[in-house]
């Protein structure tokens, strides 16, 4: 395994690309090139949830796929537990599109690398959790918008994923916080806001175009959607209306939404829990069904 | 993630345990210690296969445990393909009890870096195949013996396995290799017993030295064994017979002979497989299967 971390950004210790290169093997593939997955962990773009990233992105190493863990830019701009989130200042570094456009940073660094690491760039799939789920659900839908290609001054083709899997991921922005009466919510909410617009009130016009249910078209790839019904904090719904959309304009999906369990359940399972209540057996079939659903796409 | 290899003996590049530490974080275990697991591979003592080494860790590391691969004495000195194998000359370095005593060098070097490591050194379980699975059998049963503790000069519990995990591994070596018709399975089990008796004739006395099934006892630790009944190079009775001795002598065991698949094959899915037919998707549960009963003793 090639196992370091890469800075994206200049002067910017906090956006990082994680490798989990599978060593190769004359006994396995041969050099041959594997698909690839790339986790975006999720943290209401304030951070990058530690629960959402190495965990995960080992269970898809262990599927025989290279893994990376995308810490994209968000508010803390590192790791961290969520601060009391009142009147926070303004970050421009967590600003839309600054986090779309690391993503599409972390596709042209695998594109670079793809014949040392052994990467099958048409076979790479973004899987995101959360706001992460969030992130991933936009560049799956403006992957070739010039918001991402003129910037960089590539190609679309350059950038394009293969598969989107979204856990409890914000689709729909305009259902996002606005009605919730839990207070820590509300706040949490209000915080993610100001990360991501600037301003805990967005516009609807600003809703409205962070909400990627509004802009799947026949571009988006394939996408498996996973979510709790009894989520408090992402209603399942961002999920069944991205099911909808994906469904209207003829992209394959899977879509499961499990009865129970919280928010941020990430694998559900030991591996990415920190006390009990993060884990559920129901819920931590995703990640096999996801497998089953990405084999389809990805068989070595 | 901490990976990387460490040499465990001064001038031998062969004898390696590689690491792959999970990563500690605040939002999961926050620096309390994790179990682990030890992953041997198998080569018929001629090398350590690719095969069942990275890819089993991952695995298990996947599970939440930490997990090492030992790259233990062996004929070649390293990975490498099958050669024809008749009247080889014998390598000192991969005799008896050279690959056990590996076993218990894995063991205190994971015990000298486990506060760095955060190992629970209590929770080490060793999880072998085929020849890997006869080493990880053997030290299951010898772990405790001077053959281990007088060599190092260390106290028994320093060495003592939580658990084993045996996929078709050799347990009676009585059974091997003597009456197969197969000229290249013949061969193969000639060089084997080169590489690990010295001598393509081993004596019954021997043979029974280093048949696990003879020496179970209360020190045994809890296994875990799965084979396929179909199995041309390691016959299922050594896994059936290791179960006996294991139900005789009160110790707590899990079986699971699955009807069909070759030997070798590993994690049995596309993560270790070389060829279609290193697939199997019955036997590929029985990675699930350990890690249910491996939780019962290892939960977080």
């Amino acid at each position: 395994m090639l196992h370091h971390s890469i800075q994206l950004v200049d002067r910017r210790q906090d956006v990082t690309l994680t490798t989990y290169i599978l060593a190769d093997s004359p006994e396995i593939l041969n050099g041959k090139k594997r698909p690839a997955v790339l986790v975006c962990p999720g943290g209401a773009y304030l951070n990058c949830s530690d629960r959402e990233a190495e965990p995960v992105a080992l269970r898809f190493a262990a599927m025989g796929y290279h893994a990376f863990v995308l810490r994209y830019s968000t508010y803390f701009e590192g790791a961290g537990t969520f601060p009391p989130a009142k009147d926070l200042p303004v970050n421009p570094n967590s600003l839309y599109p600054a986090p779309l456009r690391d993503i599409g940073r972390a596709f042209l660094t695998i594109r670079a690398h793809a014949d040392a690491w052994l990467v099958d760039v048409d076979k790479i799939a973004i899987c995101g959790f959360s706001a992460g789920g969030h992130n991933c659900a936009m560049y799956a839908v403006k992957w070739h918008d010039p918001v991402i290609c003129d910037f960089f001054g590539a190609a679309p083709e350059a950038f394009k994923p293969a598969a989107a899997i979204l856990g409890y991921a914000i689709c729909d922005y305009r259902l996002m916080f606005r009605e919730i009466a839990d207070p820590f919510i509300r706040d949490l909410g209000d915080a993610a806001d100001i990360a991501y617009f600037g301003t805990k009130t967005p516009t609807p016009e600003q809703l409205a175009a962070a909400s990627p249910v509004l802009h799947v078209s026949k571009h988006t790839p394939p996408t498996f959607l996973w979510a709790t019904a009894a989520d408090p904090v992402v209603p399942a719904e961002n999920s069944t209306r991205m099911a909808s959309a994906l469904a209207a304009a003829g992209v394959p999906f899977e879509l499961h939404v499990f009865e129970n369990g919280g928010h941020g359940l990430s694998l559900a399972d030991q591996a990415t829990a920190g006390s009990l209540w993060d884990t559920d057996a129901d819920a931590a079939q995703w990640i096999d069904l996801a497998g089953a659903w990405l084999k389809k796409r990805f068989a070595l």
